[in-house]
């Protein structure tokens, strides 16, 4: 057991990923300082969505107040950008606070400029960023940033049907597509990769290892997400536009695209029997707000705002943020999990203008989750709350409550594999620390084990983002790409599920960074995907913009090194999804 | 056919009367103009719910604009009541409109003060009143209220379970109330008798006509609700307080009270067989959200917003406001109506923690409704639209849309009554004009008179509030009590049922206001209301607050005057509900 690996993320790095905020990977201690501050800088300036919102918000100042210092307009505009950048992400837009503390003028004022200037410069122990001291803020930022939280907020525009449906464009419309497959490309094993700095995803061949095609995106694409036929994928940018692609077409392409929000993190298709890619749904982290789609087309068929109360203390929050949404396989529904609010809402899309919606009360901050190995019960991170929520999809209720003996859960959608002691789990890993946590899923035949923590152990140390297994394998992967030790970063931890009937099973390190060949970076290995067949596990090695970076593939049986993917329009490769595995939720 | 009679409503008193809002008696034309001045002054001062809602406002005038002229702090305090006063109702707390029009700085500060000043002092057509020429606001108010509009609206304060919580007070613990009935009243013949200008209920005993008990209640009670054993009568004030009577008592009297947000229009309770006296539920105008309570102690269990998009452009609301909400028999559900948006949502009371709503695109500016004879369907006045919308409460959908062929439908819960050619039908009135509407209910064995308007006839004139009828009843009972004219509005229009078969049925006028042998005021005739029995039909005359008002009970066979119920405590009675009947909806 290596514990001295197990070291925390820097706060910085934690707060800004605890709400699925934008990371930079300068954010985290890197081995090459001078990189350090060049990544920052461009990661910051890549961050396009605040640019398109802030164009239509309204930066009027309210008017001068005794003691609160007037800024230009120039200077409001300056503000309000880093603000988006930097602070929207926990803060809040309307800095309600979430994560991070509400900075609403009455706390703000109370506190003051100078405390402030101290406060942004130095951060604090519960999770606030130094971003002076760390050299991410200059201190003319610094003095700017404290006297706009003086001021009041500037409300962000709304964004309802009629700015929905202005952004939508069907770029191959219906009738002009094929009827049926023009390729001959083995279309379930594709594997769509997200080129995060880039804007754009990568689709891979998983036989060949070709990149097939570069599909321009919305900004740091969050997920990749297939229809249930397979035909069609979409994927989400943060800064919510939502591009689909024919993967029909000779040469697979968009054919739609449209922006529900000013910023967004999911998106899914139905996948019920009868409703097969019928509708996509897409949910905004701004406004709080999900869009039901046409899936062939994208056009917008409904949008329902998620602005309510708490589920706990039930007070009025304006801001609650859509996280994962997930299609259920029971039930003609979605579910959309609201962050702030801690809400679960199982959507029934099979009547629109009757839409029955089942609203659970599950906890605050919830985040990312997947469904079990039956595909009936949905397991979601309630982050900052250390705890997983369980739902019940062919009953629409809550079933369980999970602290997971871990700080700040990070499943992605977790993975599912056959305990050799307690039966079908569920795992996930966490951002906080090193503790990768197992949870009975099977309340038929391994009762007493079901909804419960049956059993954690250690891996490499924190800053996991995910873990993986698959069907057919023999080993559970974790990842800790963003913990801030260099070697922990870059490689792999695997644990045999045949050893798990150990107290303490050990884990091997696959040094991924390592075979990837490249020498530059931190080369932070993120997020391992499985093929098709399940027989190959890809990962990628995620370096800077300007850095080179590739996808290592690792054959799952012998644990060895089976082939590496370089090619210079591999730009920052993040989250991986191969289409056959993610429409069929097999991780 | 007395044509002339036909007036419309003066615009001040319909624009005031459309969403529900505080009418003052003064608004309409009075023969006593002396009277008028007085009234509407103490109308005014009564109106409660504003001042407690401002103590709470944030006062502060958002700084000075170029343009905007500064108040000073009396003076926004001082405009801020007058406009929760006499604007809201139509304009919304936060000036986005509703059935006036938005008024928003950006719209005000480019119409300018000369614009505004004018446009208040002499309305205009499309329904402002004419709050100058009237003689209703002064030229300084008038000033003032051009100014205050000119800048930022406060935002009114948030009202969340703490806030529910700590207004919640039992006053007699379920443990200390009698475990059978301590009184020798018929309670089922009880009628809870809204006095208006008074802030209390009367309640009255249904044989002996004599008045039980004076409850002080929240001011200007709009409705009562029974539970549905009979036991508890719920009362809710404009001013969005319940209070909760146990009926059960050896003196009747107040068990439990709550406030449920600043302003409210309703409360019911859970019907659904399994579910009899376990939840009360309360719909709030400020702020938009429905408060669900247990049924005993009116403890507020759940606290759901109804901000949202309005159902047909799908932009964001930030005050959709809760109109009727009804009990469905067929379901454990309760049908909650959201006035700006046009949602009707139908609510699952059977998991709270979980819960569960039908969200029903209807049409916007929904207002109140009740059930057809079988309890199946529920029928609801959208009323700037000049529709009804109708739901099958069995299968959670809207059924129809109709247009009612008359202008601003307002049926109260509407009369069922069965037409010698169309079989059953539901009946409402307007307050725009003279029109009675029925459509028919029975899909089964009428349907091709189901879901649309069968037959119209006119009534005495616009200004009508409510119809009645009974299952025992040969009449229907129109009245007309914000009729211009005085004669009119002290009258009552009875159909004979088979006579409807006539192309145009002639009604019998009684002339209810001379019966009362009250010779002040205008005695405008209010609301009939059926005793248990279905015998006889009792009408409110309702006169200002210093002069003397009554109840006219009429035997229903004979069409003759029956009783009259008069006592210096009956001040202002307009809304009477039967117990029996209001439990049973039975009208």
């Amino acid at each position: 057991m290596r514990r001295d690996k197990t070291l925390l993320l820097t706060r910085a790095a934690l707060a800004a990923l605890l709400l699925g905020g934008s990371i930079s990977i300068a954010q985290a201690k890197s081995p090459a300082p001078a990189d350090l501050k060049k990544h920052g800088t461009s990661a910051a300036d890549k961050y396009k969505p605040s640019l398109d919102v802030m164009k239509d918000m309204k930066v009027d100042q309210p008017g001068a107040k005794p003691g609160v210092p007037a800024l230009s307009k120039a200077e409001f505009a300056k503000a309000n950008k880093i603000y988006f950048q930097r602070c929207a992400g926990c803060h809040g837009v309307l800095r309600k606070g979430a994560t991070g503390k509400a900075l609403t003028t009455e706390i703000t004022r109370k506190n003051g400029l100078e405390y402030l200037i101290s406060f942004i410069t130095h951060g604090s122990p519960a999770g606030m960023p130094n971003w002076g001291t760390s050299g991410d803020m200059s201190k003319q930022d610094i003095n700017l940033m404290a006297r706009y939280l003086l001021n009041e907020p500037p409300t962000p525009p709304e964004f309802g049907m009629a700015e929905v449906r202005k952004s939508w464009k069907v770029i191959v419309p219906v009738a002009k597509r094929p009827k049926k497959k023009m390729n001959k490309i083995n279309i379930d094993n594709i594997f769509s990769v997200t080129l995060r700095d880039s804007g754009e995803v990568a689709l891979i061949d998983g036989k060949s290892k070709k990149i097939l095609q570069i599909i321009k995106t919305g900004y740091a694409v969050h997920i990749s997400r297939i229809s249930s036929s397979g035909r069609y994928l979409f994927v989400i940018g943060r800064d919510a536009k939502i591009v689909m692609i024919d993967l029909w077409m000779k040469t697979p392409g968009p054919v739609a695209e449209i922006k529900i929000g000013a910023e967004a993190r999911s998106v899914e298709t139905s996948k019920y029997k009868g409703y097969e890619d019928k509708y996509a749904i897409a949910g905004a982290y701004w406004p709080p707000q999900y869009v039901i789609m046409d899936g062939e087309t994208l056009e917008p068929r409904k949008i329902v705002s998620t602005r309510g109360m708490t589920y706990d203390t039930q007070e009025y929050h304006p801001e609650p943020r859509v996280a994962s949404i997930l299609a259920s396989h029971y039930k003609p529904e979605f579910l959309v999990t609201v962050k702030e609010t801690g809400h679960i809402l199982m959507v029934d899309y099979s009547d629109l203008k009757n839409l029955k919606v089942t609203d659970i009360e599950a906890e605050r901050f919830l985040h990312d989750g997947g469904l079990d190995s039956t595909g009936r019960y949905f397991l979601v991170a309630a982050n900052a709350r250390h705890k997983v929520a369980v739902v019940d999809t062919k009953e629409s209720k809550l079933v369980a409550l999970i602290e997971t003996g871990g700080v700040t859960p990070h499943p992605g959608r977790g993975a599912n594999l056959i305990h050799p002691k307690f039966g079908p789990v569920w795992v996930t890993s966490h951002l906080g620390d090193e503790t990768i946590s197992l949870i009975g899923t099977d309340p038929v035949k391994h009762k007493k084990y079901a909804w419960k923590v049956v059993q954690t152990f250690e891996g490499q140390g924190g800053g996991s983002l995910f873990v993986k297994t698959h069907p057919k394998s023999k080993h559970l992967y974790v990842d800790s790409p963003l913990n801030p030790d260099a070697e922990t970063a870059s490689s792999i931890a695997v644990f045999k599920i045949s050893d798990m009937a150990q107290k303490e099973p050990k884990y091997k390190v696959l040094p991924i960074g390592e075979w990837s060949g490249i020498t530059e970076g931190v080369r932070r290995v993120v997020q391992g995907e499985f093929n098709m067949k399940g027989d190959e596990i890809w990962f990628s090695v995620w370096n800077g913009k300007a850095q080179e970076s590739a996808i290592v593939i690792v054959d799952d049986k012998t644990l060895k090194l089976k082939h590496v993917i370089k090619d210079k329009r591999l730009i920052t490769p993040t989250g991986k999804f191969n289409v056959y595995n993610t429409r069929k939720d097999i991780y």
